[in-house]
């Protein structure tokens, strides 16, 4: 396999370092190649605007859709957006590595995000007619590669469970998984999460760590979140609602994906 | 009414630049005072790192937690960061207004919200025993305080339906309504949220408007969204789950608010 794993931690020394080099060590142990977007070593620039566009007319408003579209068609994008798509291109896995920060991403990855997926390469692809709505939800530029996410927090597990207080982990990160990952096409698999990250001590580490080399293992037979395709039916279009005899009377996120 | 409006947008001649121009208009002609913090006209830093801590001990290894907790205790936060905590302290109202991108907030302004978010202003507040976990979640520095989203989308409003495949608006915003405004006390308005931001002419700019208007001239009476309490005796203690005697056999996000 060719993974790119896309890592936003301000510091080598933490957990997140450590593990970040302990899935580097297996994945090259297992044969693969693997890129590393440290983002925070690479002084990433997190903020979309006009800098991003330095062809742009300058006189006219910036359109951040317009403008990506323009740029990502011409080649005038900056370079560091332009080598993050080719290891996109490249990688046929994706891991995003990230502590939760206030339920989410870190700004820093979320800027990795907002820029680096362009109008045409991420979004704005392919046709909408009465049969299609773009290529995207399980179709686009990412189909037939896989990406999973391996977040740390520092709550417990509880607080992230079912009825916990934070809100379902899984909940938390389907804007992630469905919105950021299924999106431009790839299969997402379930999260690697290791919760209450300031009491991983020797013992837990080796069992975090082991139970993250299964899922390290597994990234190219294990099955994916079975999140259903936007043009495979079972949504109306262009309303994107899912039709009336589907998860019928439920609604949410949980619907987004096809029962076992 | 003091009110801070955090605006997260890169092109003052756009859509977010004229409602935030008719905000501040509109707030100000009915008497209240209004700051603005335009993150992109003050380039604000979104990448939380160990640069947010002039004075720390640069020989050891960066803590985000512990290193923001000794800067906020003994004032040597970086100016930007104490300048909007002091904003936050001065306001009663708070709005966030961005345009979504990717399912939440753009870079820059999840960037406002890790650097802003210091241990002992937002988190890391108040005491744990077996009757309270810290003061969060509808206690904390904010409480006392209203807070409202002002957020604009490309997709239409069925999309971001209870069944629309990008998931239910409510949903996709709960983790900054609940994980990030109620969480340091704010009380939280339901969001003003525009969709299908190409299709704005001036017809419905003006009905918009005309309903933006009438959220911001209820922000002092309407009512919030009844999110419950961490230590009001609806959640264990330290597990903090829902009791099992309340939504009995129900969970997700929509636990988290009282039924009306």
């Amino acid at each position: 396999m060719k993974v790119l794993i896309v890592y936003a931690h301000p510091e080598r020394r933490s957990l997140n370092g450590s593990l970040n080099d302990f899935m580097i060590g297996r994945l090259r142990d297992a044969g693969h190649e693997v890129q590393v977007s440290d983002l925070y070593a690479m002084r990433w620039k997190p903020q979309l605007d006009a800098d991003d566009f330095p062809q742009r007319d300058a006189s006219q408003r910036f359109d951040a859709s317009a403008d990506s579209k323009r740029a990502y068609a011409q080649g005038t994008q900056t370079a560091d957006v332009a080598a993050e798509q080719a290891k996109l291109q490249w990688a046929d896995t994706l891991i995003l590595q990230f502590p939760l920060w206030w339920f989410t991403m870190p700004a820093i990855l979320k800027g990795w995000v907002d820029r680096v997926y362009a109008y045409g390469f991420a979004y704005g692809v392919g046709e909408h007619s009465d049969r299609r709505w773009g290529e995207r939800y399980g179709e686009g530029r990412m189909a037939g590669k896989r990406a999973m996410l391996v977040v740390t927090t520092g709550g417990w597990a509880s607080h992230y469970g079912p009825r916990g207080i934070n809100g379902p982990i899984e909940d938390l990160l389907f804007p992630i998984h469905h919105g950021i990952l299924h999106y431009p096409g790839f299969d997402v698999l379930p999260p690697v999460v290791i919760h209450r990250t300031s009491k991983v001590d020797e013992a837990r580490y080796a069992e975090e760590t082991a139970a993250l080399a299964r899922r390290l293992d597994g990234l190219a037979t294990d099955a994916p979140i079975p999140f259903r395709r936007q043009n495979g039916g079972d949504y109306s279009i262009p309303g994107l609602e899912l039709r009336p005899e589907i998860e019928v009377g439920r609604s949410g996120f949980a619907v987004h994906a096809a029962a076992a």
